[in-house]
């Protein structure tokens, strides 16, 4: 619990007098003011995070957090639980849908095992913080203990940390990876917004409509035999979450614990970017929404955060694919607020050019 | 004339066999089908377009076109015609959000003078196209002769020409720029959806309630007065267009000629693009729609010409700014069709890997 106190404890507020010069400078700048639409905001929180206005997000990671869910056996999937630790292996291996976004937006991508149903050679060059080998099937047992899903949290704290030692980055992304995750997403936003999963629910990697109804049925009866307490995001993560997404969780509380901004991907990161903002409500202004996945619960946990997602390219994939695309959005954003020129930057130019 | 006859004789289809090879190359890569969403069918039309899978968009160009209103007169800018001199030369000196938006996704800004309403000094380095001074002012005569817009569109392709001849590129990008350049735009629209102008006007770089209100009665006033016909893209053009939309048009079909993908900006460079696919309904295929901006009119031509556009970050500048944000996008569909591994290549890295 002390890892988790002490980040909460270290998180500070962005520089409120730099993202006001920030916005100042965009008003100035030759173009009608607010012509860039949300990228001004954005390129002004970045600012304030950064401390300066020529922002460079030179160093960019990606974690993707993996993790295997107990709630599987219910049928809420297409895909065999196998399928969590090839794509592990996969990630690893390159290739994949993440690696390939991520080298294009010029981030680095690490993977992480949070609670896959393997047992990985301990020489795979990912992080190994397993809490354990799957979650329980929280359609009949909370999925996890309070205590694991303290430590999962931490596990994502513990990752920035080393990051951080090994080679500071000016942003992160977050990504998954878990047959199964996007039920307990969906419980987690069902239980925080008070809806029922009916709602909210949306077909995974591509269920039936009765495989659809079932999910449903699923997240609502676990959350009437759990009742998990909306007010307590350790309790909520618990009854009907996943390790991956405490280990999100602590990925979005560790990055404003180091004064990043964190961009996540998905309705599974954005699950855990909410526990992350209940448990430690000053993380939030770190947080940046990358995209809207066709996850009808997707919009209800923006929505829920105060965040507009910046891409809405109907992705349903997950891996931080949507969070390796909106980097470069962001990047561009701190190149609008540093580099246009104002109306007297133009102004000198033009007297100077005079002869 | 001759030009134009040309452009769309030499118009060829894209190649279809690899269309479909891309398509089926999507559906068999270690992901979910359909997982990444608009960027697959995108990336399979650039390469039914470049007839190769692996398609590298390497040397990107945005052209943008200006040009004056004489319908400034009617009062339905903000801003004084000078100012699109002005940016012309601001252009050219850089660091201008187009500048800054090219830059960063690594393609070169070029601008061309359709008829912006001063002397350009020949020396300075855009493509001198001037076809005349400022359009005539719609409200009481046609914009221009149909010779005019005929020579319009026919200096959009041969800018395209001469580019090509300079140093082919892989990938055309189109902004505008030319105060009062909404009110032709959303003319162009109002006549080819055959609706009224009320539902399509937007309050361009920020008119006030009584100003949109002018907007809208006189684009409603010019049409009733011209009867532009809608089946003659051409008329349409003379009526209620300008010189730089003619020149986008152009682009467009100089684009289509020369087999290069092209992608539209705003509801200027969208207008052009209308036009173009009237004339050459041929270019549709090679067009890609960036942006969805904040003008009303702007989703009504994407319904128009069937196009998805891949952002909607509330702009509402034009130059091109959303043109170059998407060429990020529609380099990382290339990169998603050509990179990510399918499961048989997985199945053989897999095998190879055993002792």
């Amino acid at each position: 619990m002390k890892t988790l106190e002490t980040a909460i404890e270290l998180i500070r507020k962005p520089n409120e007098t730099v993202y006001r010069e920030a916005m100042d400078r965009l008003s100035q700048q030759v173009r009608p003011a607010g012509s860039l639409g949300i990228l001004e905001g954005l390129s002004a929180r970045l600012a304030g995070i950064a401390g300066q206005l020529d922002v460079k997000l030179a160093n960019k990671v990606i974690v993707t957090c993996a993790g295997d869910h107990g709630v599987v056996a219910e049928g809420v999937s297409l895909f065999p639980q196998e399928v969590t630790s090839q794509m592990v292996t996969n990630f690893v291996d390159g290739r994949t849908s993440i690696n390939v976004l991520a080298d294009h937006a010029g981030a680095k991508v690490v993977v992480a095992d949070l609670g896959v149903n393997c047992d990985f050679d301990p020489d795979l060059p990912i992080f190994h913080k397993k809490i354990r080998k799957s979650t329980s099937n929280f359609a009949r047992v909370p999925a996890m203990s309070p205590q694991e899903a303290i430590r999962a949290v931490e596990a994502g704290i513990e990752i920035v940390d080393e990051i951080q030692q090994q080679k500071p980055i000016n942003l992160l992304g977050t990504g998954d990876m878990g047959i199964g995750n996007t039920t307990p997403s969906t419980a987690i936003i069902a239980v925080l917004a008070g809806m029922d999963a009916s709602e909210l629910t949306g077909r995974g990697t591509g269920i039936d409509d009765k495989g659809l109804q079932n999910k449903k049925d699923v997240i609502n009866n676990a959350i009437a035999l759990h009742q998990p307490d909306k007010s307590d995001p350790i309790d909520v993560l618990a009854k009907v979450g996943g390790f991956e997404i405490g280990g999100l969780a602590g990925l979005v509380i560790g990055a404003a614990k180091h004064g990043i901004p964190v961009i996540c991907d998905g309705l599974i990161s954005t699950a855990g970017a909410l526990i992350a903002c209940g448990i430690a409500p000053g993380a939030r202004d770190y947080l940046f929404a990358s995209h809207r996945s066709v996850e009808v619960g997707h919009a209800f946990m923006h929505r829920h955060l105060k965040l507009e997602p910046l891409l809405d390219l109907r992705f349903r994939l997950g891996e931080g694919t949507g969070a390796a695309l909106a980097m470069e959005l962001l990047d561009a954003s701190t190149r609008i607020l540093a580099d246009i020129k104002t109306f007297a930057e133009a102004e000198i130019e033009n007297v100077q050019e005079q002869p």
